[in-house]
């Protein structure tokens, strides 16, 4: 089993994905700290649990709640892709090249696009989501070409 | 490595996986173009970059792009499930028929979802994420059967 | 292929993400079952639908329904991470007696957070957040670990 990370491809698979996922934890952790920044908590629960005394929760999230939801609301919608693409590249028998050009540029992109998100600077933040896409395009097809080229006895 | 697409689970389920991948891409692209048809941004940053003249960032989200909004929603909810549990089902040494069968209804499933939620057709949608369920409760009643009847030295 | 699950390590991954996998549904249900109760359909085509005679769309979710789509939310923010982490922490020669720390740990923190989350425990359902956080925090320090002394000949 170990010797998954003998493979360069692989490797590169597993300290992006680790990158990336740490960063999602931070991004929540971010939310949280607009929260209680705000003292804007929509469950009630959490109101009475982690606000200050007489802390009411809200109907709709804050303004800068809602920011910050929206960065993780993209991650969502673009990491786990990234995930389930990539490994099937590295199992389709990615070269170490390829698999560090498009790991390494998804992982760069989504990086200075959350902070570009959290800075509310554009267009950088669009160019990070479309160099990000497009290295997941990029392994379509080329996990396509892999797959029609490879014999099924 | 190579190897992984001789074995026409792993096939079939990287052609699933590409194809899935590849429309979430649309449906955000989906959104996006709502979003510019009825000017309807919903962050300052936005509105001012890419927005036309005047354009102004709205409090909530339009009716239209919320509804796209759930239509990925629906997506997030249920793919990367899919994504995480079809690749187990084939490590977990799936036969090529049941591969085929539960990845395409899967991926057609979720095709039809999308169009038929985009053109509001009900009961249709329900039917197709239904089905999509049951696909991902078929394979999970399977990796535990394999799970259990195999041996742990 | 089969060998797979004869690594205690994937077993146990493997029977973790089922259990998971169908939580999610389960949760997913839950919310489906509050629209039905409260009548509280937030597309038109899905009032018309299912709704009883006369039942006509909201503008924006009612309080219980906004509830628990946000368990599901959390969820979305937290389990598939947990599924790629987790299939390359195994892949990385997770030995079993980690896997079984980790994924089990992980497994059951998430079930405890949507039952306090369903019945608003706090500060239950944060301490259940930060056991699956930390344990995910956990493997990245693992893999990253194995990864550098990994040699990439």
């Amino acid at each position: 089993m170990d010797a998954m990370l003998s493979d360069p491809a692989f490797r590169t698979y597993a300290i992006c994905v680790s990158i990336l996922a740490f960063k999602m934890l931070l991004s929540a952790f971010y939310t949280g700290s607009r929260r209680q920044r705000h003292q804007a908590y929509i469950n009630a629960e959490d109101a009475r649990t982690f606000g200050r005394q007489g802390t009411t929760s809200a109907e709709v999230d804050s303004a800068e709640v809602a920011h910050a939801l929206r960065i993780q609301r993209n991650d969502l919608e673009n990491i786990p892709t990234f995930f389930a693409v990539g490994l099937v590249y590295v199992l389709s028998g990615a070269s170490p090249l390829g698999a560090t050009a498009y790991f390494w540029t998804f992982t760069v992109a989504r990086l200075v696009h959350t902070v570009a998100y959290m800075r509310r600077i554009q267009p950088l933040r669009a160019i990070c989501y479309g160099v990000g896409a497009l290295c997941v395009v990029g392994m379509i097809v080329q996990i396509l070409l892999a797959a029609l080229r490879s014999p099924t006895v």
